[in-house]
């Protein structure tokens, strides 16, 4: 297919507008960069609701490919499988199917998981313009304030690698969590683990870690783009 | 391929030969349900390593395809997936790729967290010759006298149904694990729910839950499977 111009994303960004820390941001940037297709990606706020208003929805991130316009990472994912050919991020319907489960644990256990660990470091690295949006709206979530959630972080360390079992017990068998190749079920994870990586410097992960391990390969992949990417 | 003879299972099989409980021969029933083989079933307990000396280990499912000789249910769906063809159980290398974190997470999460409720239940079913074997092997396991391990469950029941939250994601998308037809990805979670299904009478999901509902459906494939199994 012919391209003319580059897919345009609208990508969160911190009040340092080149650091960009959103776990479905992340999903969508690896997506692009393994399609092999060019972005351009906008720097959002939180609070830029309006923005998005073509999208008819509030949330990063969206991408415009010329008049198509696709928000949610899963329906961008499905959306890019299906309009370009290229590497596969899927590799047919089981596949697709299967990593909606990895999808699902990535957005129930490991956001879940991760938000504890650094949603007050967050708040330092957002736009000033968004700390009280986010502020309000976390807590209310979590029933308690930002310091709160975050207190006693280092105690709860072993819990949260644990809980990674799942993705451990796979890199034993296969380079990459789509096997032979890296996949989508790749990107859901490594997308997740750039939201600490850049929103903050608390390490969640040992360096030891096989999980480490895989997302330091991930991150070399497509020239380095998670590599190079600004940290908090 | 013309196929002169059944396949033959080793299949765990309490002190009634009937009842039969293993999570992982579970996987191994639903697959070759799916492809449509016929299987002849050998009850196995946990004390006979020596029936199983023709495998080189002591662990099953087991099974022999004529001359061939396969054991660990991700082994035998693999193997199974290459030799006939027929409905997929994959659909290609992603496909098993992302399914091998399904078994990983079901491995890890749902044995595990199953195996709380129902270790000590299993010893009144299981066949009495194994008995000694079992409580000795599961209390080193576990670090507790078996009744310690399953003590308190119906409080801790809330938090694991929560565990299962991924699954619920998933089905809130599409009717299967493996998306618009079943898959080894819902043979490898029901094949594990089989376990306390026919292994013990405490009823581990409420009936309203998409995952028991979704669950029911897999026990109705291949002319009522699950279904019609003995339960303890």
């Amino acid at each position: 297919m012919l391209r003319c111009m580059s897919i345009v994303m609208y990508d969160l960004a911190g009040a340092d507008p080149e650091l960009r820390f959103s776990p479905y941001c992340w999903r969508t940037r690896f997506a692009l960069a393994h399609k092999g297709l060019p972005v351009e990606t906008i720097p959002w706020r939180f609070t830029e609701t309006d923005a998005l208003g073509f999208s008819g929805q509030g949330r990063v991130p969206v991408i415009k490919d010329g008049d198509q316009v696709v928000f949610d990472s899963w329906s961008i994912a499905e959306y890019l499988e299906d309009s370009y050919s290229g590497p596969a991020l899927f590799g047919g319907a089981p596949g697709r199917a299967h990593a909606r489960f990895v999808n699902a644990w990535a957005d129930s256990v490991l956001v879940g998981g991760i938000a504890r660990f650094i949603v007050r470091d967050l708040l330092d690295v957002i736009d000033p313009r968004d700390r009280a949006y986010f502020r309000s709206s976390r807590e209310q979530r979590f029933g308690q304030t930002l310091e709160a959630v975050q207190a006693g972080r280092e105690e709860r360390l072993t819990a949260f690698r644990e809980s990674l079992l799942p993705v451990r017990l796979v890199l034993r068998k296969q380079q990459w969590l789509g096997g032979a190749a890296p996949s989508y079920a790749d990107f859901i994870v490594a997308g997740t683990l750039m939201w600490p990586r850049c929103g903050s410097r608390f390490a969640l992960l040992a360096a030891d870690d096989p999980v480490e391990v895989w997302f330091l390969r991930v991150l070399e992949l497509y020239g380095g783009l998670g590599l190079t990417a600004k940290r908090a």
